[in-house]
Formats: C-alpha cells, sequence, structure tokens
C-alpha cells in the first residue's frame, strides 16, 4: 500500500495534533456534481451505480478532484445489507428505497440470514479496494454503514417512513422480536465494516440516521446498545494502524453523554447540537465532526464563509474536530459554493491549530 | 362565567398541588373521532370547519364527550394569522396547507398588515366565547397560536417543508428581513392570544412546531427570542385569574434551559426529551407538559398503561406536571387506546400526589 500523504483527518479522529481542521462532506460523492449525473445517468439505475465497482470509484474519487478534501467516503448505499438479506432492494424514482419482501413478522426474522459480506457484498469490498488504490495515498479512505436500529426502520416499514409507526410498534409490542433483529443487524453490520477495512477502509462510520425519532430510553435500548455491539466486534487494528471510528445519530444531540461511552473515537454532530458545548460535554472522550446547516451551502459564498468560522471559532483552539455538514448535501446546491466552504476551512483553520 | 369545576390542569401549569396528574392531548379535537370526521365532511372544507364558530365548537367538545380530559383545546388551524395577513390559505387534499401569496421579498414582509383579530379574526374570537360558554365550567379551555418562526416557515415556504430552503435562506442572507417578519407576527400572535384570552380561554399555549430544525445559536435570534416577545406581550391576568402560558418546541429537548427563561409557566416537551432529565434541569422554574410518543397508541391497551406508569414514574412526586402526548394523535389511532391512555393517567397518577 502506498503511504498516506494526507493524515490529518485520521489523525483528527483521534484527537492527535494538526497544522489544520480536516473536512469532508457527506454525501459529497453525489447530485449537486454534474460529473455524477453524467455517471448516475451512463448506469441506468442507482442500484447498478452501487452494484458496479469501477463506476463506484469514479463517483468517489470526483470530487476530490474538485475539491481539497481531506477523505474520500465509498459511495454507496446504506441498504446494502438488507438487500444481502434478500428483502429486494429497489428504487422508484421520486419515492425513495423500497423493499420487495419488508419484514412482516418474528418468523420473518427469524428466517433473515447473516450476509457473508465477501460474497453477496462482494461488489462493496471490491469498489473499497478499487478505490482504496486509485487514491493513491492522495487522502484516507472511510466506509461505513448504517446503525442496526437505521437499517430496522427500512427493514420493517418497507422503505422510508415519517412516523416510524410499523418499527416502532414493533418495537412496543414485540420487543424481544425487535432486539433479535437487531442484534442480527449488529452482527452483519460489523462482518460488514470489518471487510471494508480489510480491502481498505481507513477510517469507519456508523450512519445512525433515524436514532433521533426515539424517546431517550428507547434510544439507549434499541439503538446505541446495538451501535455499541458493532463498535466492540471491529477489526480496528491494521498492520499496526489504528483505524478510527465515527458514530453519528441524526437528532441525537440530547443523548451525547451515553454516545461518547460507546468505544468511538469520535460523534458527528447534527446542526441543531451547539459544537462548542457538545465539546464542553464529550470532548474529553471523544473528537467531534461536523456540523454547518447544509442549508447553509444556499447562500453566497461570503455568507458560508462566515458560517465556517463561526463554526471553528465555537469548537475553539487545538485538536479533534473534524469539518463536515450536520448532514448530507442537498442535490441542487452550486458547487462553487462547496469550494467556498473548503477553502474556509483550509485558510481560518490554520489559526486553530497553534 | 360558571365557576370551574375541574381546575386541575390550570394548577399543575402553575406548579400548585393537585390530586392527581392532569391529562390532554395535542389534536384531541381531531380525525381519529368518527364523530368528527362526520361534522368534518358536512362542514365540506377545513376551512369551513374553522371558520365557523359553531361547527369549531362541535368539534372542540367531542373529545370530551368520550375522555375525561382535563382541558378542552380550541379547534382552529395554526396558519389562521397568516391568512389574515392575506396569504391565502388553502387546503390541498393530502398536500397540506398551501398559501397563494407567499412571501418573496421585503417589500413583501413590509407590506404585511397586523391582523385585527377581532376583525380578520373573528370566527376564531367568536369560537373562544362559544366553547368556554358550551363548556359550562366544565374543564378549563386552552387557546393557542403558532410561534412567530413556526408561522414565518409557512409563509416564506408557501406550506410545509422538508428542508425549510426558502426560510432558512431568507433567514441566513437578509437576516434583517427575517426580523421584520418576526416581529411582525410577534406582535400579531399576541394581539391574537389576548384577543383568545379576552374571549374565554383560560390558558394559552405556543406552538412552535419547527423550531427544531434551527441551529441552536438560530433558534435562540430567530425563534425563542420572539416566543419571550409575545410572553412580554399577554395579558395573563383576567379578573384576578392567572392565564397560564406554555411553551413547545418540538425539537427543542437541546433548550429547555433557555426556554425556561422566558416567561412560559410551562414547558411542553416532545417524547424524545427524558422528563425525569428535564425536571432535573428546569422544573425549578417552569411545569412540564408531556410527553408520550404519539405511536405508543397504536399498541394494545396494557402496554400503553405501562407507558403511561413509566412517565408518570418518570416525572415524579409533586405537582407541576400535565400528562401528553409529544405531539399531537396521528389520524388512524383507536380511540379506546385513548381511553387506555386517560383512565391510565387518572389511575396511577394519585401515587404520585400523596
Amino acid at each position: 500500500m502506498t503511504a498516506l500523504k494526507n493524515d490529518i483527518f485520521l489523525k483528527a479522529l483521534l484527537k492527535q495534533p494538526t497544522p489544520r481542521t480536516p473536512v469532508w462532506m457527506m454525501r459529497q460523492a453525489g447530485r449537486y456534481l454534474p460529473e455524477y449525473r453524467q455517471v448516475r445517468e451512463q448506469a441506468g439505475s442507482f442500484m447498478n451505480l452501487c452494484t458496479n465497482p469501477e463506476l463506484a470509484c469514479e463517483v468517489t474519487l470526483q470530487p476530490l478532484r474538485r475539491f481539497a478534501f481531506d477523505a474520500a467516503i465509498l459511495f454507496s448505499d446504506i441498504l446494502t445489507i438488507p438487500d444481502a438479506m434478500g428483502l429486494g432492494l429497489h428504487f422508484t424514482e421520486g419515492e425513495g428505497p423500497k423493499f420487495q419482501n419488508p419484514l412482516r413478522s418474528l418468523a420473518d426474522i427469524q428466517g433473515l440470514p447473516i450476509p457473508d459480506p465477501t460474497a453477496e457484498l462482494r461488489y462493496v469490498v471490491d469498489a473499497v479496494a478499487l478505490i482504496r488504490k486509485n487514491l493513491q495515498g492522495s487522502v484516507p479512505l472511510i466506509g461505513f454503514s448504517g446503525s442496526p436500529w437505521t437499517l430496522a426502520t427500512y427493514m420493517v416499514e418497507g422503505g422510508s417512513s415519517k412516523s416510524f409507526q410499523k418499527v416502532k410498534s414493533l418495537m412496543y409490542e414485540q420487543p424481544a422480536a425487535m432486539h433479535l433483529l437487531l442484534d442480527k443487524l449488529a452482527q452483519a453490520v460489523a462482518a460488514y465494516l470489518n471487510a471494508q477495512i480489510e480491502a481498505g477502509a481507513q477510517a469507519v462510520m456508523l450512519f445512525d440516521t433515524w436514532g433521533g425519532v426515539l424517546t431517550g430510553e428507547d434510544y439507549l435500548e434499541f439503538s446505541l446498545r446495538y451501535a455499541k455491539q458493532v463498535r466492540a466486534l471491529l477489526h480496528t487494528e491494521v498492520a499496526g494502524q489504528t483505524i478510527p471510528t465515527i458514530l453519528f445519530t441524526k437528532g441525537g444531540g440530547l443523548w451525547l453523554e451515553a454516545m461518547a461511552e460507546t468505544g468511538y473515537d469520535a460523534l458527528g454532530l447534527d446542526w441543531q447540537t451547539d459544537i462548542r458545548q457538545a465539546r464542553v460535554r464529550v470532548g474529553q472522550q471523544v473528537a467531534l465532526q461536523g456540523n454547518m446547516d447544509p442549508i447553509t451551502l444556499y447562500a453566497q459564498p461570503d455568507i458560508i464563509q462566515a458560517k465556517v468560522k463561526h463554526i471553528l471559532t465555537q469548537y475553539g483552539t487545538g485538536p479533534g474536530h473534524v469539518f463536515n455538514l450536520g448532514h448530507g448535501i442537498l442535490p441542487d446546491i452550486n458547487p462553487e459554493h462547496v469550494k467556498a466552504m473548503v477553502d474556509a476551512v483550509h485558510n481560518y483553520s490554520l489559526a486553530f491549530h497553534p
């Protein structure tokens, strides 16, 4: 493997000193880039794009050609695991993901196989290896997975949801069935992330997109418990290199203290969470990643620059901050505005790393 | 006016001792009741129902005939104020509220009139008076309004939104225009609530449904500041009776300390916020209202009862708790399940008021 030329992202996750604050962006490979839309069109469908390692590699690398991001993130979907479990993932234009075979009963859950990532999810593992090779050590590669709870919401609802009625009803009425599902998912997620690590991922992130729809107690019991189980199963040292881990719960600002106790090296923050207060609350234990409101990127560059400066100031001096948005970039953002953000992080953050 | 026979809701909001915990439910007058759906059909449209004091009175009283709620809440819509400002509110089946004339520019905002509630919003004031009369002192009547920020989101977006791109862009790019709009709305909301109080509302609640989409700092500057302005303008003593006030920000669990400083008597809690922790954080200053997950009501009565008991236990002994859901009841809930919740609050809460 080529030596890593820019490791400030990995260092920041481990709270080691860096010359400036690293920056990347959730969904940085995506629809806001015309070159992405072109490859997506060639692929024919979103799933074709995800399952083709060459195309997944190409779109992963695209944002790095435009912007000075300090990390690449595997282009994939969080629903690859449920698909590999036999639920039949497909995407309907404008409607989001759907499963042909959503989970309806305890028997469905009992019958779920735990996929072998090197078989059913071979296309992801191959994409990771290919991206890592093509990065040529320029920046580290982030692998990722949806959290067990978040995957469970889609698997029980059959797709996206607003009220989460089906999955919460299962949780309230048949908690043992829910725990069985989440335990299987934790095993599947850990195996999947370990396969990504083995194939070349240099950091991994767990996306708990829907943890924030739970009560505090249910979050601990049905979401965080399984994020912790995943973490315990990860192989986070490869050839003497530590593989840092990031946990992101959208809407999890109330629960940072509990999240910081689970063994992840860093917590992702949504934009509602004040990063200054978050650092006071948990900054001794974990690094923090975030957290500009994605809507800020609609504003003119001077406003974006001011917001970047403000977030850097709020985090303050010293290591342990990775700049990011508080959620994924939206599809109709002007790429020039992304450039304004990245450049502002580079320029302004020097002052916070004396 | 008839003397109030059951004032435990008002007492709890003022943290005075009561024999048990009062209970009511957001959207208790609504679609989950067959008798509501019948009146709604008679009315022809949702706006016809809102603007007809007799029909609004009828649907307000319906849930009280079924359940032992300790308060009635005016049946109305939070968008009556923008409608009275000339934005042309209409409801499209399955699409939610829309404005014919959304705000597009500073000039639009400058031109906005502050409605006279006894003129353009006469139908609401008349409904309040009629409901108060028909309640015959059985339970107190709650008046309400959307918060300035929440009203502004609909007025700028032109209806409901997922990303709040337009209103946030206005906020980020033209903060002075946003402040002008919010100041006008604070005046309009205060006048509206004062008119409701004058007509007979015995408590008032401010619904900040969308405060939770803001960053912490923007919440303080663009939402809470104007909730506070409204509170300062309210006439909360009528003929020697205190009119308690409730502030509810959905997604506001991180900001309870700031909310508790604004002069409201009680804070509404969404279900994500742990009520035990909330009481520790702000229970010395304010009463707390909430906060069962509305999805719990899909579960069987024994599960509902257990959840009610759990929330009562979490709040603990002593005054200052009003039981409620953490958000509005959903339209397809079985009314028998509501009865299970209300009865459980009545039965179990006695033990917490020794």
